[in-house]
């Protein structure tokens, strides 16, 4: 049951979202039926390619993210969802075998002007791989209910 | 085979990218893989929600606009990948039986500055309900390569 109200963020939290590994089969499944590039589900033609090798579809390092981000800490939250994203940015590929591993961080708060009962906490996602390297970041406003 | 080159592209260009209908089995599938928010997942906890009822995950509305923009242009363009997305805005909730169709818009070309080879489109994606809301906005830039 959510037990996590707007009051409990504030600027500079940071939060660990844990981490999962992404296999071949799995970047391709998820492209296959999502974004079915050639970079993202043939591994003859995408290593013919810029990125030399079969590499994920950007938005399954999204769904990656958002599902960490639900079991790390989304699902304890009172959330009124989300009105989108701000800025996002895929910074290096994602290859079969990445480990990635996801935090949240919390940038501002602030409480609606319009909406008594909720509040807005402005977050920042970061998803890096085994190496340290920063492969996603986005940033979005979620709404909270408030106590 | 891919036959679109950056040089075909121009601003106020629109393209219709076709529609696709999500059913709540749909819905419910993509959620407890992705994003498994109860009212994403749980028709009773959604109803009860300030959703009034089941709604579709935001990336699902993403990657279903993602496989149409795959079917409508992008398998046939020369893209060399994206670095993100400037802006993305989910604007309507998406609810069982409806049916999104999408279009993708030209607003800006440019050649690269530092990259002889590509050009940068900037493109706008939106995607409609049957009834002819918004559910999804989103703008981001598509490297595309030069005859």
């Amino acid at each position: 049951m959510p037990d996590i109200y707007f009051e409990d963020f504030a600027a500079g939290q940071v939060y660990e979202l844990g981490s999962r590994m992404l296999d071949r089969d799995a970047i391709i499944d998820f492209a296959t039926e999502f974004d079915p590039q050639l970079i993202h589900v043939d591994e003859e033609a995408a290593a013919k390619s810029i990125y030399g090798g079969l590499i994920a579809s950007g938005w399954q390092t999204c769904t990656l993210y958002m599902r960490l981000l639900c079991d790390g800490i989304l699902l304890r939250v009172h959330s009124m969802g989300s009105p989108g994203i701000d800025e996002l940015r895929w910074l290096a590929p994602v290859r079969p075998g990445d480990t990635l591993s996801a935090i949240l961080r919390i940038d501002d708060v602030r409480t609606s002007e319009s909406k008594s009962d909720r509040g807005i906490v402005m977050t920042a996602g970061e998803v890096r791989n085994q190496n340290g390297d920063l492969v996603l970041t986005l940033k979005s406003p979620m709404m909270v209910r408030r106590r």
